[in-house]
């Protein structure tokens, strides 16, 4: 009889254990670059006992995606209480905590990383979408969006993903000294951005005017929402 | 000694005319759709023909790529004369020709098709942003972009894509009835979008302020870059 002195994990909470460290690995560096060897070590198991679990890279990587993804999901969800602008800058905050935590992973997958993607990614990128998608109608209090309102939001959302990706490059312009503009700008100017194309889309649709209406009624002086006066 | 009724074509005239039909084929039906044996059939050749030119699917298919990639990119071209709204109006509607011609082809390549999709298509789309980028930033007069700027400008790229995509889904809401919304209706839109984005950036930076200024002093009275006051 062996008695180790580390307790033996049992099946589900190894898988856990190795989600766990891919996702970490995955998120630190581009799928090409993380090795089952390196999962292995990290976990501190055998190479075989790895692949006892997950078939392969593939398989491992998209278990950590579907991890990170449920993990992104979960951090949309904000009580139906107080102004809009509020709710919605608190989200912006939580995503970009996110993307801050899962930087290299989150560029590789959302540039199409095209070593480890697939239709199977693809969908778990276009559920968290979603998500977004439906957070934002429940907020707005809308059962059935027009045409041009589902257009605003969804296009809205591509806007913050391309927004969180060029943040994290911090995209050095060659030749100038830039900084990286701060988070908490962007967090805020993506609610403004919100409202701004709200109100472009609110000319040419009733409900969004109604819907912009509503929005800037519970808005404080200076709340997220209002896009300031300009200062030229 | 064999004289053919129909004139032997040249090398590159027949890699021509089957990145031609082969970029026909890929813009009619996702790629996984279109067959070899398909483009030989259209191209009036035999498959080992085909394949004497391309070693395979893959290869025509991002030389097809490339040569939409090519297409896109030269309608972006603009003369630089007169306000910019107007300026920016007829390269969206160009724009929207262009994804209209091409439509499901321009869907699954932009959904990131997970047959097909390679890292060398990935750099063809980000040659056609780098393009869309350079012209707006050349007609802006701006040789030096603040990191909010660029921001500005990519991130408004990316909406259009999007606005773009979801345009040609119809995207149908289930529940209701929806019109599609006119194509006119968003190259306008886009335009107007443009102008508050960077209007919302301009709080942030002065050299957006200064660039909303200058859009702003040559834009007639109802011309696309001013957004139209609220109906509401």
């Amino acid at each position: 009889m062996t008695t180790g002195t580390r307790r033996r994990m049992g099946v589900e909470e190894r898988r856990e254990q190795l989600i766990a460290v891919a996702l970490d690995l995955f998120s630190r560096r581009s799928p090409e670059e993380v090795s089952i060897d390196e999962i292995a070590e990290a976990a501190g198991i055998s190479r075989p006992l790895v692949y006892h679990y997950f078939p392969g890279k593939r398989q491992l990587y998209e278990a950590a995606l579907r991890r990170a993804a449920e993990e992104l999901t979960a951090r949309f969800v904000e009580p139906h209480e107080g102004p809009l602008g509020a709710r919605l800058l608190r989200v912006m905050e939580r995503f970009f905590d996110f993307v801050d935590e899962h930087g290299p992973g989150f560029s590789a997958l959302m540039r199409g990383g095209p070593a480890i993607g697939s239709s199977r990614t693809s969908a778990l990128i276009d559920g968290v979408r979603q998500a977004a998608y439906e957070q934002i109608l429940a907020h707005l209090d809308v059962q059935q969006p027009t045409t041009r309102m589902e257009l605003v939001i969804r296009s809205w959302i591509s806007l913050a993903e391309t927004t969180a990706l060029l943040w994290l490059d911090g995209r050095p312009v060659p030749h100038a000294e830039q900084e990286r503009v701060p988070r908490a700008e962007l967090e805020r100017q993506l609610v403004q951005d919100f409202a701004a194309l709200a109100a472009v889309s609110a000319t040419y649709d009733a409900q969004m005017a109604g819907l912009v209406r509503r929005m800037l009624a519970d808005e404080p002086v200076g709340g997220p929402l209002r896009v300031p006066e300009p200062t030229f």
